[in-house]
């Protein structure tokens, strides 16, 4: 077995892998309604894809993913677990902490699930000001606006296209296939519900029934692999940029 | 002087204000840098001349405007003042919640600093869930997008073209249009900055250097007047269609 | 318009302001009940009038308004708005805090409610237990004891002849003068109810039933004007005495 | 030995106790700097002795004492010991709630430390506004204004010819009366120390170089006695108006 | 692949799983140094490793491992991460009741480290006086030590023979055996460091310098194999007697 | 009267003190239920006397008792006070710490109460991270465990032979022996209740009737007596230890 993840190393062999690692490399997911075709864990399942696509990579030390995130919006569904945006913050912010400790201040957090983006601003922030971590929260889909409009024609919704083609390609026999015209049937057709773009829709079971929201039914592993493929490409580049950096450079600027 | 906002009533006249009104209207600023040209209280200016618009309104009770938010990304600006989100949001929360406990259960808060909105996300999510009140998060350009590529070719920015031409408009006599030029020149283009869809410019000063992000020249009293009349129609909407939701059906769902 | 607040000010304006100035004023007011005559903000609108008149003091550098204050003992009145002490400390403390951070370390805190006192002590306490600002708290009515004896033969109450004099100074058109005789009849005659000196009155409502303690009746426009220039000349004189303290001298003294 | 505390108890009889009670007593203290004559537990002493007094009272029952409170603003002077408020606001209600869990929903806190009185407020607030229990603080001197004027023509200062005659009374062998002299000539005039009625002293040592203020040596144990017995007095009385009160009728009243 | 995880399920699969299991099973784990031989994540592997062999037992229903766990204490070692008990606690107790809120309200923690033990039992004293959800912690070792005094002749250190012994059995090539002699030879003989019965030393560096506690070179696969045997018999027979619980009969009881 | 406690002496007499000791001790109790036969205070009065012994010694600071503990697991028997576990460690650390201000930063609390460890582990490992003070929590029997079991042949329960023992050593009119037998007869015979090694008693009231697990009625005075002595001898041995302890040898070692 190869060692892709620090926790699978001992603590002399990670004593080297610290030396010789730049960039700390955390997946963070949820485990909530995807609907009746995919699987609760499909944002954690995708960040630990992305994820350890870098395990072998020289600047990268790859740490165990995070399971539960900020999920209470999908909490009327079954088998959706949730825990408190300021406990999610701490428990991802106490875990890059410390690997700064051990001398690799910098970080990516490849996370799989939008609710969790503005805890983790708030933990990138936090650490930033205590000049502990420079720690970079990153989508796994950020940069794929143009491939997924190209090949789906699409945004990203939830438990849509663009996450069962990534189910097909990361964890197939989680995916039900046959289920994914009752998600598409029965789901909503955008994010949310707004009034004059005010947000008054607060919790998914407010603007769709089968829990998903877009075209699931579109998707495909093809498609899938191309996500996978260009969000790994992604991630080594933002990784190698990070390694490349001085993390004094990095932390805030005094005052004007 | 005729009393449009709550404090500006007796309690006894309150007591009438509460038996009418069925939405109460919070708005929230801040005071941040806007760039040389345009006034550290930007956001504050804006959000209170767009709920005054609601000040006589018979579906709408006034509250004091909320000055100071969640502006830390911008503290290396001379002026700009901040708190943390939690006591913001807390701040927000309570205020909601003594309007609620005298019978007005239904809210919008008019915000003008899209800073504050994680913040005013989270205090609303926590009323909701306790069943004291409802209160709708707008920022008053969440319904301008149209109207500001058509009338800007551009989308907000920081201090750019579109907050020039509504402090035009709501505070002529604090912009400094002598200085737009330099605003302009020293700004940003975009704002933020990412690398590989990351975001890696945590503070204002990461990214521009006169404190603007947009092209503060391309403002003008016109189109901010324009903003403001349709952002007036949007709230008075708003306030509307809230003010004919029965509450019950407001609060969250059950479990599926 | 001339720029008495920061917030009217851009940031290269403020940043000659926070040059020459040396004291940040900064005003906490309270939307709470002041009986059926006086408006709901009469605290805060004493606290405004007060403080802009070091507006252009050129020690001086005026915050904005903090509207909402620790009110809860007032709740069961009509338009009351209240928060916790703790978030009306943090959010008075970040405010005093970011002036800090723009250079200037010394401020006073122009409060018009004594029940904010305690928590503008705490927050006092704070701030220059970490050296961060020196920021007395500083009630309107601290240096007038002789001056209501004299005119008024009383001491301050709440919602009496020395909140309506003050108001009737500065915010005549909200005084509901027709009310006054209600508010003092159903009104109590002192502060609390205490058996053997302990206090067993909590709330407003356990000792008055108009909301007024004293006996507003007895105010007059003419003795506010008296009231409102004794604290203006008393605001200034504390503005300077700051103003000719080294900072250094202020902080906490080292272990005897 | 009687058992004067409940703790002295075993929980069997501790359960006849509390069926006879109506009144938990609990005294609280403070360990801080009394000047170079008294002892650092003054407060503690004094509040111990005078609620002792009710030990055998049918009505009351009392707690074991509170050694430590609010007491930072001496913390210069050797020997003192003090929690956060928030500590010690928490570390009493606890108290009192575990008292009302066993059917003893109304208490005395006798206070002996003028510091702790803000947060016994907040935690008696807290108490009631949760109807848990109904808990009036009270200093032990809070009904001895007159006395202590005609005795001592003063009023309450710190370590002062009150509390030095207080300790006469309760603990005179802990009394340094050598050292009254010199606690008065290096004492303060007053406490506090203000500027146009700001407060401006925040820790004793701003305004006492020998920790007291007032005149300790005009203290004697005839007049500690006389103290002693109103206070005594006065608590008894407290305990049976409270034993006489409907708890019911204590809680807060409902919206206006 | 068989689903054995709850987030390995859709939504819908949820659902019916929720409706079967009475017991919800969450391995908790940790990534700290285990000496040089074994790997930092031992006790997320083990407590892993027992938990999946409830994952087809129609009583339970298994829940993502958390990694992450209270290991301040082995800080120094390279590659230890570690979280707040306060913060683990929130997570552990968030995920138990996100399962109680579809339905499973009985839970069995199966802990892999010591040092989660008191936030768990924190977690699980909350849980149960809000009466939501019955969550006993389980450490797979509690039921071991008559097999670990019979096998081993000892009782547990860390990464010692015990340990060894159940790697070799879960997480073979994760074992660096070379190493076992230098964990011993360099490991300490107890854990923790006590004077007269008091315990002085407070993290593993303290009485370790290896990092291990006993003699690892004493481990065996074999002996690791009826260690997990035993510890699966158990975890079984404690989910079958939870599931035979009635809830109701788990919560608190009242006043004796 | 000689001055035991830190409290019993003045400012300037506790000045010598803080130069003269090395060790502050500080004892800790609960008033919790022990039975019919001994007690609420039992712990209390058993630190108490333990931690009094060293009240003439040289390297000691005697600092006052700290009553009530974490003991809301005895709630359902009358009399029991507790505070939550947060409450207690903050309040014996801001005690500790205020010591340590005063130039004592060694620290010994003689601990009565099995449930107050965790919360006191807590405090003395926050104490020590930020190199505030060494505070070593020893419960008073840590070092009994062989004469315990030569004596009584027995391990410490509650309110049982042990306790009852150390009872009729510490305060004999307080133990009612009349009702030892019912204590032991409807009392528990191990303390907790565990399935699988699994705890599942939460409560004392879940395993005991009287509150008493062990057997009260073998405990004597004589042994008491014995168990005091050896207290006695182990807390004077562990403060000399401290004593001879450089500060910065007990602080935390750096990383690896």
């Amino acid at each position: 077995m190869s060692c892709r993840y620090l926790h699978e190393r001992t603590t002399t062999a990670a004593a080297d892998a610290f030396q010789q690692a730049e960039v700390a490399v955390l997946p963070t997911g949820s485990v909530e309604q995807h609907g009746p075709a995919l699987p609760l864990g499909t944002d954690l399942l995708a960040a630990r894809a992305v994820a350890e696509t870098v395990g072998d990579h020289p600047d990268a030390l790859l740490l165990p993913p995070i399971p539960v995130g900020v999920s209470a919006h999908h909490r009327q569904f079954d088998g959706t677990l949730w825990t408190d945006p300021e406990t999610f913050e701490s428990y991802v912010a106490d875990i890059v902490a410390s690997a700064a400790e051990h001398g690799v201040r910098k970080a990516v957090v490849v996370n799989g699930h939008g609710g969790n983006s503005e805890a983790l601003r708030r933990a990138a922030r936090g650490l930033r000001e205590e000049e502990v971590a420079f720690a970079a929260p990153w989508n796994w889909w950020s940069n794929l606006d143009a491939l997924i409009a190209e090949e789906l024609d699409t945004s990203l919704g939830h438990a849509d296209e663009v996450e069962t083609s990534m189910m097909l390609a990361v964890a197939e026999d989680l995916v039900r296939e046959s289920a994914l015209e009752a998600a598409e049937d029965e789901g909503g057709d955008s994010w949310g519900k707004s009034i004059q773009g005010a947000s008054v829709g607060f919790d998914a079971i407010d603007f769709t029934e089968s829990g998903a929201v877009g075209e699931p039914t579109a998707g495909s592993k093809e498609v899938g692999e191309k996500l996978l493929a260009h969000a790994t490409d992604d991630l080594a580049a933002l990784v190698e940029w990070l390694a490349e950096q001085d993390v004094d450079d990095l932390w805030p600027r005094g005052h004007k």
